[in-house]
């Protein structure tokens, strides 16, 4: 049976959305191509049609992750360094750190990313480094200098490991993982985030 | 047949070690037991003897690498800061970043952790804690005040997440994968473990 194009597109939606969300939830080899067909409420057939391959697959799941959270991060970089605090404060809070479908890829899939091809590396650096830019043009605006760059870098890098080691500690010491993402809050929004005159907030 | 209480003894040493190795590499859902019994030069039947279950067995691997991470990051420890600057600098190191099975496991399952059991869960905290002790009986020393525990913990995160982050961008923009680690150790330098007077380094 032969399907419209609206309908081939709007299959190929839903198995993307399927997959970002599964693969957030259970990790990439956590996963099988059976499973996300069935998420996505269509058959294994229907999947074949659109991806070759499981790779194939992922690279476009993680592509709709990351600019789902490009998108959220630009809205936020608008407001400026208040904008940009509240993301940090909200992607480090136990809402955020226990939401694996609704966060971002990069820490959802942090470890694993590197165990993947080359595609998906170069995707994932791509989105990487557009979460770095938005902080970037900020912090470059509260305290001009030529370190806005490197203190972007970082910043990102420390979200990624504070809500990984949040993740990581929540069920077998639930405080040490709440304290990990408000000493994260409290000590990026004191350096990395700080005005050249003293601490942001 | 029967084997030796030393041999059994060698026998599960060699196990964990295996399976600690290529988790480590593959990723805790990406290696089964039987590549483990394999890398250990045993059989699935001698695993069987000595672990009930692929948990019990990840979570013994688990154990094994933290105290191995543990035992290095002591000894730099006891040098002072000096030494624990230079763990830093080679923990974000492009030798670090490469060698998956010889680098800490904090980092190569970081994002894995948070969807295995509450035993793992515990072992990982324990593990975390321990190196952000570490950290911040140094921190401590070189600039007194209450901030050190949140440092400590802001540091290790920060160490889990520029490696993770690195290691996803490797193969696909191999210049930001070691921007990335750079960037890290000059923020983490002059800002959490600079001493109170000025940067660190």
């Amino acid at each position: 049976m032969r399907i419209s194009k609206e309908k081939s597109a709007e299959n190929r939606a839903s198995l993307v959305r399927a997959a970002s969300k599964l693969i957030r939830e259970r990790g990439i080899d956590g996963v099988g191509v059976a499973e996300i067909s069935k998420e996505a409420g269509l058959t294994h057939g229907a999947l074949d049609a659109h991806f070759r391959s499981k790779e194939e697959l992922a690279l476009a799941a993680l592509s709709f992750g990351l600019e789902e959270a490009r998108a959220r991060l630009e809205e936020h970089g608008r407001e400026g360094m208040p904008g940009l605090a509240r993301f940090v404060d909200h992607f480090l809070s136990a809402g955020c750190r226990d939401d694996y479908a609704g966060a971002g890829p990069i820490s959802a899939s942090a470890s694993e990313i590197g165990r993947q091809d080359q595609a998906i590396s170069l995707r994932f650096s791509e989105g990487y480094l557009e979460m770095v830019r938005a902080f970037e043009r900020v912090l470059e605006t509260a305290r001009p200098g030529d370190d806005a760059h490197d203190r972007a870098l970082t910043l990102v890098a420390t979200l990624v490991g504070a809500q990984a080691v949040a993740r990581g500690a929540a069920k077998g010491d639930p405080a040490l993982s709440e304290r990990v993402l408000s000493a994260a809050r409290k000590v990026i929004g004191e350096t990395i985030m700080a005005p050249a005159d003293g601490p942001a907030r």
